[in-house]
């Protein structure tokens, strides 16, 4: 079995689908070389808008270091009628002449799906081995592709089986991952067709959807690592079939259609390097061997949340650090030479920074966002030259002569993370940070962070998903849908398996509009973990803590559904805990209101496996959050 | 076959579920009451998120004169395992509890949807007799609902059967049309079920799509009239049966639950007067009566684009005025009152008004905006009394003493829309502009308006089409969805019969943002209709008209696929020409640049019978606008 280098620049070309990115072909080209890959496939409908010409375009690719690696697509070839047939080898002709000025030596020809398409294995081979004789006049290649929903040829054994019986030299294969995977087809196939008659691989992942796959494979493709494909297991079985072209990525997405193709591109290429880390672990699995070859710095284990800064202004910062004051956490450290001060109950720590980054919602309220999610990582510094490698921003760190280093790269939505050391917190980055003297609160019961809720940009969703789970080496969970009181909303968790750092994404499934969108705009909130949320609810009542108050009618509720013990109900009614339950344990959680204009806290209890989030109760909590907005406004009041 | 007077305010009952509408049960039901519903359904979710107790909810809808129509859903009952049975019974009579505080006298069972679901009809007809047990002792009842994708019961005729077996006084039957028309089961079926068993009867409508029901339901409903279902056929089934109860909608759909409440209220009660009159208008066709009992005027025929109308600033109007000159547009005549040009071609006419709404881009370009369109009715003021019963805001006219009175209302984008009486423009609106003397230009042989083409603001789409469908009673074309260089596009036109009037309404498909939204933002265009493109864009170009040029790879596309007269290929490409076809005919057209900052012209020869708007061609054209904002900017030069 062949085996092949596929680390970053000594190996595998990769390339990108100017269809994967928005913008005109000039946008796209220049963002797939700033991106790093080394070719495109030029899709028709770019260059037919275009205003140059195949040979401007050719000029254009040359300046940027692009090669022009496919030309695609070409339709509905093959047909059962004759004259149909003469036109399609005259318009595939145009094509071949054009593809000589733009020099690109392959195209894409897919199964046909008109009324006319043969239905005959051998005529299909005797029309293609015709294409195949006129492509090889001019130095040309033609690589065949089923599409899924081809009408008579649809899986990729039938297109190599054509190719088979056409036996030509300048015919191959093209296999599309998502055509492939997208039915179910075992790709394991794969290795018995003869590496040097796979002429092009296309690689695209999905989310599992039941519908039309026509439309699936139109509308919801995404990169390697962003769906539910297994495309490391793919690509290896392509690989050890002895594909040596470049790795290329065909993706059809509404948001990336419509989003900065720029950092679409940046994404699409660190999709392509994970996916290339995930082949290498998988033959050294096999092999016995570590993962060591490869360039990319392998992701630390990491440990834990260190902290979750938030930036406040003069005005929002006060009843914020009144807030975790009465959720009682204490005011331990301030920083030596920045107005950040340090709060912490148990391992839960919270920064409050009034110097960083502040936000103002459209009503000019001041806000406070978080600004910085710190993580402990087991080697931090290796963590940084990880996400360096995948293309995050390197964060500059402003600091003092003494200070600790700390390693941050920015995350999609601008989040700062950071890498911190595990454990020994008083010889890193809380070395800056002069302890106030304050008598440790007795707290009420946090023990620490359970995870950190972001709402995240809605072009940016899947990226971020593919961010965490590459650069941090977090597993995304299931990604999830409700209906929320304003709108749908889309959410994915991303984990390490110690499940000691959690991070929740979140986005409307639509974006919102200016003219109708109450509700918190883009929340935020961090989740505190605690043994026994009844007790810290209480507690922290008694301290005045702003917690959020739960409709009777959701209590209610609980009981006909579930009938729970009459005494959990009737406290959990009394300390607006809201209560969910999965197959694997119970989950006991309240919120504070919104403090600022997005940022909330959460106290939750996980009893037993309870591996959610309690997103069934998010919209009761979102209804809440909207009235404590509206009060005191000129709605009507409450009837009491 | 009972006869029903469904005369608004004097014969069926209005009502709208919760569900469909955006924010808190709060916001929804002021929303309601507004646009005049005489109930609501209430769902489940809106209620338990609601900080009102149920009676509460109930003194609110009193106050707002709202009756509480149904309560919904109460799922997954029936149950083959007898504990599992107990359990939701326990559950019912808690909702059955809730419903005597919240007065709501039904309540919507539906069929399950659980793996343990009863499938035998006589356990589920026996374990509902049960149910309408306890609920006759409170004097409610039962209306028992197939859903398209329940387990076992998933058919109206299904959900009647097991009605029937259980023959229960308090047990009935709910229709649902989604349900009944997506399956593509045969309505009419519903005359056979005795009239006093229909319970409830939700109304929703629907495009047709082809992915899993349960999803088409939950996302995708639209009120009746927005989509491919023939609910005035399926509702006629429901009357005829001898149901009386109220009509009732119920639409799940993603861009309701986040728009606007009160707008969709209005939205919602719009399609339900509308689908009453076409009830009514097929039952006098039927009875070959006319339709002159429902108290909704009916729908002027129209003749034509009388104008239209665009806001100009003193920078904008300049170019534009000079633009028209260059087109072969004469200036006429001079408004005696306000800021006005009248510019003419042929029947086609421009009024440029410098005093009107204004508007800028985000760039501070000064921007030119389709104000207004005027159409010309067979009777004007009709068509305004129509507009005015369908909820539409009527727009006052600030007019001099002796100046023409216009019509007009609100399009739900702010377009001014002015219905003038047909021909004998001398007599009326024309009247108020004062001759100019100007020469008539020999002009470019522009005929009249072809089509006035509207980008729809993203919340608003399918409620733009309603309002042209019933307001001016224009029929909706097929949508279309197309990719686009900046994303996708959904456009759909609306036209009458003698199709003198088109307007082609379009939206993103999914929201833009603002961190990559190039291209020209929401552009709109009038297209002029001509007997002769070519000759017409070689008029204009003699002119110096602003005229978009289009790559040369569209006409070599254009040639590889349709081997077009090499002389006709010629002309197109010498005079930016595009093409395209359809089975019945041909289409030539051509464009000028974006003038301001989102409006631009078009000239449209129509030959034999074709129909559409040229929509393939759209992103070439976009693709060119979009070259055009930055020519000159900081980008790289074209290589020529």
């Amino acid at each position: 079995m062949p085996t092949v280098d596929i680390r970053r620049g000594r190996g595998m070309r990769t390339g990108i689908a100017t269809v994967c990115l928005s913008g005109t072909l000039e946008d796209k080209l220049t963002a797939a070389a700033s991106a790093g890959f080394d070719g495109v496939e030029i899709f028709e409908n770019d260059l037919i808008a275009a205003p140059w010409s195949p040979g401007q375009i050719r000029q254009r690719c040359l300046e940027l270091g692009l090669s022009v690696d496919l030309y695609q697509p070409f339709r509905d070839f093959d047909s059962a009628t004759q004259e149909r047939f003469a036109a399609n080898l005259r318009r595939a002709e145009h094509k071949l002449e054009l593809m000589q000025q733009l020099d690109a030596d392959t195209i894409l020809v897919c199964s046909s799906v008109a009324p006319d398409a043969a239905q005959d294995d051998d005529l299909i081979a005797e029309q293609l081995r015709t294409l195949a004789d006129r492509a090889a006049e001019r130095g040309l290649r033609i690589a065949y592709e089923a599409l899924a929903w081809g009408r008579y040829v649809h899986t990729y054994e039938h297109s190599w089986e054509i190719v088979r019986r056409a036996d030509h030299p300048a015919l191959g294969v093209c296999l599309d991952s998502f055509h492939i995977l997208s039915l179910g087809d075992d790709p394991a196939g794969i290795r018995s067709i003869p590496g040097d008659k796979l002429f092009f691989l296309q690689l695209a992942d999905a989310p599992r959807l039941d519908m039309d796959v026509l439309q699936w494979s139109r509308h919801h493709r995404l990169f390697p690592g962003q769906g539910a494909f297994d495309l490391a297991g793919f690509l290896g079985h392509v690989l050890d079939a002895g594909y040596r072209g470049p790795l290329s990525l065909e993706v059809f997405n509404d948001v990336f259609r419509q989003a900065d193709p720029e950092r679409a591109a940046v994404d699409a290429m660190r999709s392509l390097l994970t996916l290339q880390e995930r082949v290498v672990a998988n033959r050294d699995t096999a092999a016995r061997r570590p993962a060591s070859t490869i360039e990319l710095p392998a992701a630390p284990e990491l440990a834990g949340h260190a902290f979750t800064e938030l930036a406040v202004t003069e005005t929002s910062g006060p009843p914020v650090a009144d807030a975790l004051a009465k959720l009682g956490f204490t005011h331990t450290g301030q920083h030596r030479s920045k107005p950040v001060q340090l709060w912490q109950q148990g391992e839960a720590r919270i920064l409050l920074n009034g110097g960083g980054r502040s936000e103002q919602d459209a009503a000019g309220e001041p806000a406070a966002a978080v600004n910085a999610l710190a993580v402990e990582s087991t080697d931090p510094a290796r963590s940084a030259q990880r996400a360096e490698a995948l293309l995050s921003p390197v964060l500059p760190r402003n600091r003092g002569a003494d200070e600790a280093i700390l390693h941050a790269v920015a995350a999609p939505d601008g989040t700062s993370v950071f890498f911190c050391p595990t454990g020994e917190h008083g010889a890193t980055w809380s070395a800056d940070f002069t302890p106030t003297g304050n008598a440790a609160d007795t707290g009420t019961g946090l023990t620490g962070t359970d995870h950190v809720a972001l709402t995240q940009p809605f072009d940016h969703f899947d990226e971020a998903a593919l961010f965490y789970r590459s650069v941090l080496g977090l597993e995304p969970e299931t990604t999830a849908e409700f209906a929320a009181p304003f709108g749908l909303i889309r959410s994915r968790a991303v984990t390490n398996p110690g499940r000691d750092v959690r991070i929740a994404l979140s986005v409307t499934v639509l974006r919102r509009g200016e003219e109708w969108a109450p509700g918190v705009p883009a929340p935020q909130h961090i989740a505190f973990g605690t043994d026994d949320a009844i007790a810290a609810a209480r507690a922290m009542r008694a301290r005045g803590a702003p917690l959020l108050e739960i409709p009777g009618n959701y209590y209610d509720d609980l009981d006909a559904r579930l009938a729970l013990d009459p005494d959990l109900l009737a406290a959990m009614r009394a300390h607006n805990v809201l209560y969910d339950r999965d197959e694997h344990g119970e989950f006991l959680h309240f919120y504070t209101e919104v403090l600022g204009s997005r940022v909330f806290f959460e106290v939750v209890q996980r009893i037993g496996g309870y591996s959610g989030y309690g997103a069934a109760n998010a919209p009761v909590r979102m209804a809440a959050h909207r009235r404590q907005r509206v009060t005191g406004s000129a709605r009507r009041p409450v009837h009491t």
